[in-house]
């Protein structure tokens, strides 16, 4: 396989020339119900990808094909998902599809097939679900176990949390509601004792999630968990599932009701749908509802394989960021999910986009001479329009954006107010907003024009299930992948992250010989 | 007073100029242990700004202040605060600042003092808010009303909620939490079901915030609670409190125990300190705790008098905002606090600073041929280390950061691990982040290598108190303030938000003539 700088492949250099030429394309006239219809893929059989207005010119189209061929995104992909060491500072495979499905045939390493591995983990703890679902497992003092605690942190906390949120509607209106699930992820100790106040513990189950076994943040916190339980007189490891990987500390130790496995082969923020993500599901909502989840990020996958990027919208949704991002000059994304169920999906892709590929250097560890990955934020609508929307429709910047929305709410609990329901008022809301970025509207008062011109995207479906959902969250991930190899990055190490843990280390050990560290300590209080 | 673009004054092409002179200063190398003690400034009395890890030479420093003379930012804070028309477009005055206080002497409108209606609209509040603690006044079915629901959105949702969320533990530890509350803003039907279905409703009061008495989302919101009330043979009237504008179809309406009220001259996303955030507070933990969070305000707004701007924060924190925005070029900006108290704080910042500076045209609806407000996000310490700040260390863009931070933690339960506190672990990444930051860590490998050069401040106190937290919401209000008398714009309308509404009445009525939008309608199931 051949790997290239960005700027080193012909393409970049015809979209330069491209980005110049229509620097003045008037897309927002070109922009018409036909164009509508006509620029939309599927992701899935159940959501959509809707392209239409963005500001992307058909000769730019025809160029982003060509990126797309020279660096070769869909062969890179099927050798990543055969295990091939795509995350390279680390030297490890990246086989977060494999959780989901065989893509391209078995991944085996030293005769274990991985695929099996991370089935057969969903398996057993599928079996612990049950048991205590049906009450066949008790907590130490006898008690029936009705709630759920993920203890972890970033990716461990991120994704599974708005993969929970995102479910919670759907769940109670098809009484799949099974354990109301918190989470404790920060270090600050007011975090973790808020969440414990609301609970009766003696019919909790706490998931422990920490891959290394060593973050500081989640063996503190379970620390001060157990503290609170052995107290109480109960016996923490009848009130502890660990989730982390086979040699760490705190695997098959008896300090745990039982111990569930992941490797390095999936990295923090791409476990959603590794027993990261789905214990705690499956706790929550029954193994069926996390296996349709598996399904419809599976089917997202395989769509993802299509070497015509008008037929595969996680491979068009990369390049057109990639054009707004090095052609365009755009340095940000929102992402507005029309449905107060992805409240903190945002937030997850937010971790997944700006530490996938929030990078300085290639694969090789060289410096790239272009920019990568864009700040990614978001708020749902319509909240969002009461809030930060003014600055992009009127700010003196161009932000591009992201909506998802769902013809049908979750709860089905609505009201028709003034001849629509609420639902229709909240999609009425969004086609606007589509068409008002994009269209703008003249007004000889300028503090009421609209210049317009301001790109977005859609992604669509009939109702955010399961199916839906988990193809939402594979969608985002293998738009990241195909960026960083757009960009020609390693998307799955995140060495950003080092420096503080060691400057941390530091000042709590008082050793410190750097003085500025000691001096912001004593404004602290450390 | 006169009013200049920025890019109009003396000191702008003297920081453009400087700019390119510092292009290269290593400001990491002079950052000591006397800079960090030098350039500290305080808020209030328990509240600092330091600034230390930015990256201001003493020369830039001193352009600075003479940028802020020569826009005579104090000069104009005065005139703003004694009732001068700074909302240019919609020709009215601006005077959140009242609720707080007296700044400048008493500001009257056809004899009609306005601090003094904004303080009785306070004491008339705690009247009825003591009758129903007291259990006085009760629901329609005679129960004690013992939770709020604030119904709201923008900034009758952000500011309060972000205050509730900002006290809870605090409230827990000292015990002033009375009523707990919840929020529902969203038009979303999912949202306003979800939070009605963890309710009694016969022991729920609900707050109904729309200054208009017109917003889409609150009314639609208010009627599907009140038919659910109906339907369970309560009396609405008895359950619903309005806080609206005196002129607003909800004044004086008998379908509410009561109204307070609040006038054009409070912006939405500056009421928090008014009536909008009063009322839900002092409910939630009683008034005195909101009378500290005024005090903590007022004494942030005395502060910001000052025109040296080495002792003026908010001043500073917005001059330095300017440098980074129009010298050094950078487009967004993080709020990191760490406090999982002030989790949905970057969210009304969000909206306190990209809806006032979003904008394009200057206060007199001319073009600005500079940029103007940044994109503000973020998300507490320590999670989003474990998240973006991958790209925040090593992104091939910078992203200048402010930090938040307490010495105590607010529920004082902490367990002490490895010879630490939970909260000195905290506060030890925090201040490990600062630094690693500023002065980075070079190493050969560069997927290692940390640049550093990303400059950050720090805002601390000793604990996020009622009084801290007024003072923290106050002095972002201030800086924000300062920096649309930079920038020369009217930091007090919206319009941007209104052709989204527009268009939203199109696409419900059926009516719309555009394809485009009737194309999305369809998609999207309207």
């Amino acid at each position: 396989m051949k790997f290239m700088n960005l700027d080193k492949t012909a393409a970049y250099k015809r979209l330069k020339k491209l980005a110049k030429k229509f620097e003045k394309f008037d897309y927002a006239g070109a922009l018409d119900a036909v164009t509508v219809r006509g620029c939309n893929v599927p992701i899935t059989e159940h959501l959509h990808y809707n392209w239409a207005a963005k500001r992307i010119h058909p000769e730019v189209l025809a160029a982003l094909q060509e990126l797309a061929d020279e660096q070769n995104i869909i062969e890179k992909y099927k050798a990543l998902a055969g295990g091939a060491v795509y995350n390279t500072g680390e030297r490890r495979k990246v086989l977060h599809h494999l959780t989901r499905g065989d893509l391209v045939g078995k991944v085996a390493e030293r005769r274990k097939d991985l695929g099996l591995f991370y089935r057969n983990e969903f398996d057993r703890s599928y079996e612990i679900i049950d048991l205590i679902h049906r009450g066949q497992i008790v907590g130490s003092t006898g008690k029936l176990l009705r709630r759920i605690v993920q203890v972890g942190i970033g990716g461990s906390d991120l994704g599974p949390r708005a993969l929970y949120l995102g479910l919670e509607g759907w769940a109670s209106r098809f009484h799949h509601d099974k354990m109301k699930a918190d989470f404790i992820s920060n270090v600050d100790p007011d975090d973790g004792v808020k969440v414990l106040s609301s609970l009766n513990y003696e019919e909790t189950v706490f998931i422990l999630v920490s891959k290394s076994g060593t973050t500081q943040e989640t063996l503190v916190n379970e620390r001060m968990i157990r503290r609170k339980l052995t107290r109480m007189g109960m016996d923490p490891s009848k009130h502890f599932i660990a989730v982390t990987s086979q040699n760490s500390p705190l695997a098959k130790s008896k300090d745990y009701l039982c111990s569930f496995y992941i490797d390095d082969y999936i990295g923090g923020r791409y476990s959603a749908t590794s027993v990261v993500g789905g214990i705690m599901m499956a706790f929550a909502y029954g193994h069926d509802a996390f296996r349709e989840i598996l399904r419809g990020a599976h089917d997202a996958d395989l769509g993802a394989l299509e070497p015509n990027i008008q037929n595969n919208a996680a491979a068009l949704d990369a390049l057109i960021g990639v054009w707004e991002r090095n052609f365009m000059g755009y340095n940000c994304t929102a992402v507005l999910p029309y449905s107060q169920a992805l409240l903190r999906f945002p937030a997850h892709l937010q971790q997944l986009d700006m530490e996938s590929n929030g990078k300085s250097v290639n694969r090789a560890g060289k410096p790239v001479k272009y920019e990568t990955g864009p700040v990614v934020f978001g708020e749902p609508g319509t909240n969002g329009q009461h809030s930060f929307y003014q600055l992009l429709h009127q700010g003196t910047g161009v932000v591009p954006l992201q909506f998802i929305g769902f013809e049908e709410c979750q709860r089905c609990d609505d009201i028709e107010v003034d001849g629509s329901t609420s639902q229709k008022k909240l999609n009425a809301n969004l086609a606007a907003q589509i068409v008002a970025f994009a269209k703008g509207k003249a007004s000889s008062e300028l503090n009421k024009n609209f210049a317009g011109g301001r790109p977005s995207s859609l992604i669509y479906g009939k109702q955010l299930t399961p199916k839906t959902l988990g193809a939402l969250l594979a969608h985002y991930e293998n738009k990241v992948m195909f960026q960083g190899f757009l960009w020609n990055l390693n998307s799955f190490d995140q060495e950003g992250v080092q420096l503080g843990k060691v400057l941390t280390k530091k000042a709590l050990s008082g050793k410190s010989e750097d003085s500025v560290l000691d001096e912001y300590c004593k404004i602290l209080g450390v």
